[in-house]
């Protein structure tokens, strides 16, 4: 929202709408086959390592990884050659925790001041380390993913560490009790878990710029914004620091960052990984999303995150069956259609448009993918119904809370924020409701005619942290508008989605493409982005910071 | 709310809840197995005229009838009665019809006013029971129902008539475009539909007293109301116009009325009965429910009614498993748990207490049942959360129309309602919703002790209509409490309800008993109102208007 009175234009466009839906309340669809390409199914009932072990088994072998002939220019390590190094004992897991302290202390000081971090605690890094360090020497890992570094945005529990959600205040009321199920299941990996992430102060800006502890800077270009919320992870996995990291999308808040840092965002369906212990902020909108340097360990991730709480027994909804990607052969995907939304082409800075047009064209020279225009109506009002939608899910998250507080305790953005999210009648959060089950009819028309959309990830790339910004946070309407405006439908209809980095501005900063998909279709969504990457991976470049952990090469 | 400041009292309790709670939007419960005594599992996909058949091979054998050697004082012509009579021969459909046309007609003038009905047509009428005549001269009723006058609340669409919802305007907004799913399901049982009965404004109150159609006058005083919001469907069975009729209860209007008219009200599990064409003015709390002359009359509609929407395949939530109660013989449900909250028991007129105690004794001493005593926290509070949600939801499906409206087209109790209603905030929206799932708990922890609550339907009986209230609705606020303090757990957490007939009050105006069921537990229910049922049929009174449409005995 550019303005006031452009804010006023677009309310009236809820508040006076007439809607004959009946509301949806929370985008939970059902479960459906959708008889997806060169997928496997996997049993129910497995543990986080076991369906971590699945993931590998469905990822090309080395022989077939370099398609079409292109080597990577760049590559970041992934958690195959963590576990490859790890397994072959040239490496110890508590070898790369020295170093990753070391490059922890020093991109988090003068004169590098990343401000990739809330919290971190060395000393819990290298215990992990040395426990799984122990595990490999008795040749016992636990799964692919143990030793390997992941860091988790502050909006997810994790002890040792407070929960801030990126305020001052959050913690001191409420207090991190455990871990959050997502970290459970990771830690029962192995994994080595590296600290909380900083964020955008309650998630509630896209810049990564907060005034309590530091914007988050870019590793493309530190003087740029990394974009949020979920800035730290997106920036820790581009700078090298881990291949993974754990974000929270709830309007576009894992793949912001991960389009404008060049790295991977992806975002389930909504219910495939649970919410709980995640910073009940909104509940019917934002979920647990991975950043990775490559789509495979985006899908390992998921793989170790994914599935029912165990309390899923007192839910209505009954499990949605899980499937993987077989990615052996990346020709084996046919027939895949686009859908594109011309306008999304179009308002967007010059380079993106240019380099994401592109994209696609070679996905249809390659693939003999189609490409097939579409329109999304009402556009504008699922961006406010969705903004409607997280002021009112928030702020009664939060009203004991924000009663005892000092004002001053939050940024500028914050405050203006909290003062809008609070101002939405009761009716109006239902006609937002309403205007879901129509934009869901309309996704559900799309979903016809072909198997994603796709969009642009974003409509600027990075923009420069102004030192007035620093201290009291930022208010840019124009470009946060740019960045969230194709983010809406992945959380308010809670569809799958995922961004590619898929190549450079003229500045050298990341451009990200977004593939939109139906309900539960991650198998083709994974299968899509993989295809995406191994077409772009010959034009990947190395960030200004960047931490070299394995030092192998 | 008595007053002003109680509900502004009320409103803290909602707006400055330290809720932890995640909101639960939609009273959906997970379908459960609850191994209940003597019930018969029903398959799904069959008709609803194959559904009635199923239900009557579970009814008691006539033989059986007169269990604890209790013989009716007063008894309504039932289904079975109306089948028997029409299968024999000796009664038509016509008969009946010609005969409750009259019936109707004088019910609906001077000096009588009873205010039954908001729309009749009786060429209409006439036109269905010469169908059915001819169907049963052929041999081939359609069902047990064939025939079977039945009434429908004036919320619910139903062809040839208008759906006021008890306005003068709502049917010039939105014209009523066929048939609610339920009457469809009706009316493919053959059932003789015999028009819309009168209602609360917009179902805004109990009282039934509607200053555009007239006060619903209560069958066992024309002096008093009948309740409401479904006012008219309780009345038309208690007068004797139809053994069945429609209502609708988003807040015990369907149950309150059968209480204050001295018949049963059922009302299933929320999802049991699809809301299809329904005025959508509050979808989380309101569903269909059945007014009849005895519960067995009530289980047959219900059998016809029920079961998913043609279109169940869009939801995320499975369809639960139905089983039908074997009503064989009462004594078959054994060691039946009662919850009684005891100030439930007490905070009503002395009358209600006594007869309702005396019930819930003879249910100990003929089935030796036991009563627990339980304590339900917070009821208060679920009051409001439910009527913030009821308000919220009703603003946002008339707002559009409301816009166009002239306040003096509505009475002065639904003027005033809908400022309250549009008054609420989002954030209050969502804290209710996290109280329904607060409450939610402290139910399932109820059901964990005992099988059902039991409390009065109501805490007063019919009060009296006064003049002055008849052009301009009533506002009263002290009886409209005490009516309605029962009946939330029922709507607000979707829970199956039915209210039993067990008594009168010193001036013979009726009494009901509430028993309020697990989810899904409509078997239990049935077969706890029937042994209810058949310990108070020797106390049941003839109403002062009653008209006897099969006179034969």
């Amino acid at each position: 929202m550019s303005n006031t009175r452009e804010c006023l234009q677009l309310l009236q466009l809820v508040t006076n709408a007439e809607l004959k839906e009946s509301p949806v309340y929370v985008p939970m669809h059902p479960f459906e086959e959708l008889n997806e390409q060169e997928v496997k199914h996997i049993d129910s009932g497995l543990s986080p390592s076991e369906q971590v072990q699945q993931a590998i088994n469905c990822l090309p072998l080395p022989s077939e990884k370099i398609v079409n002939g292109l080597k990577p220019s760049f590559r970041r390590w992934t958690i195959m050659d963590y576990y490859k190094a790890y397994s072959s004992g040239e490496i110890t897991p508590c070898m790369v925790a020295e170093q990753l302290v070391t490059a922890i202390r020093e991109s988090s000081s003068p004169p590098m001041d990343m401000a990739f971090f809330i919290n971190y605690d060395a000393e819990d890094i290298l215990r992990q380390a040395k426990e799984s360090t122990r595990r490999y020497g008795r040749g016992e890992p636990i799964s692919a993913l143990d030793g390997v570094p992941i860091a988790i945005k502050d909006e997810i529990d994790c002890s040792p560490y407070p929960t801030t959600g990126g305020t001052k205040w959050l913690h001191k009321f409420r207090s991190c009790k455990g871990d959050a199920c997502c970290v459970m299941r990771l830690k029962s990996c192995g994994a080595v878990i590296i600290g909380k992430t900083n964020m955008h102060e309650l998630g509630a800006g896209t810049s990564g710029i907060n005034p309590h502890y530091g914007a988050t800077r870019n590793p493309y270009n530190p003087g740029m914004i990394s974009g949020g919320s979920s800035s730290g992870s997106a920036a820790v996995v581009a700078a090298g620091l881990c291949p993974v990291a754990l974000g929270v999308d709830g309007g576009g808040s894992v793949r912001m960052p991960a389009a404008l840092c060049g790295v991977v965002g992806f975002k389930p369906t909504f219910g495939r990984v649970p919410h709980s212990g995640v910073l009940p902020l909104n509940w019917t909108v934002g979920m647990v999303g991975v950043l990775a340097g490559t789509i495979e360990d985006a899908f390992i991730v998921y793989a170790a995150i994914n599935g029912p709480l165990p309390s899923h027994e007192t839910s209505a909804i009954p499990l949605p069956k899980v499937y993987f990607p077989l990615l052996q052969s990346t020709n084996s995907v046919s027939n895949v259609i686009l859908a594109r939304y011309g306008e999304w082409f179009s308002d967007c800075g010059d380079d993106i448009r240019t380099c994401c047009s592109q994209a696609l064209h070679q996905l249809s020279e390659k693939f003999g993918w189609k490409t097939v225009d579409v329109t999304i109506p009402d556009i504008e009002s699922m961006r406010l119904a969705h903004y409607l939608t997280i002021g009112s899910e928030c702020t009664a998250a939060l009203s004991s809370y924000l009663e005892k507080l000092d004002n001053a305790e939050s940024g500028w953005d914050l405050r203006v924020a909290l003062c809008v999210y609070g101002s939405f009648s009761g009716e109006e959060y239902i006609k937002a409701q309403k205007l879901r089950s129509r934009q869901m009819q309309f996704h559900r028309n799309i979903f016809t005619k072909a198997d994603v959309i796709v969009t642009p990830t974003v409509g600027v790339t990075a923009y420069p942290i102004f030192d007035d910004a620093l201290k009291t946070g930022e208010l840019d309407y124009i470009n946060g508008a740019a960045l969230v405006r194709y983010q809406i439908a992945g959380n308010f209809l809670g569809l799958p989605a995922v961004s590619v980095p898929v190549g450079y501005d003229k500045n050298g900063l990341p451009i990200g493409l977004q593939f939109i998909g139906r309900p539960w279709s991650e198998p083709t969504l994974i299968h899509i982005a993989y295809a995406m990457q191994s077409l772009c991976v010959s034009k990947y470049r190395k960030p200004q910071v960047f931490y070299d952990l394995l030092k192998i090469d």
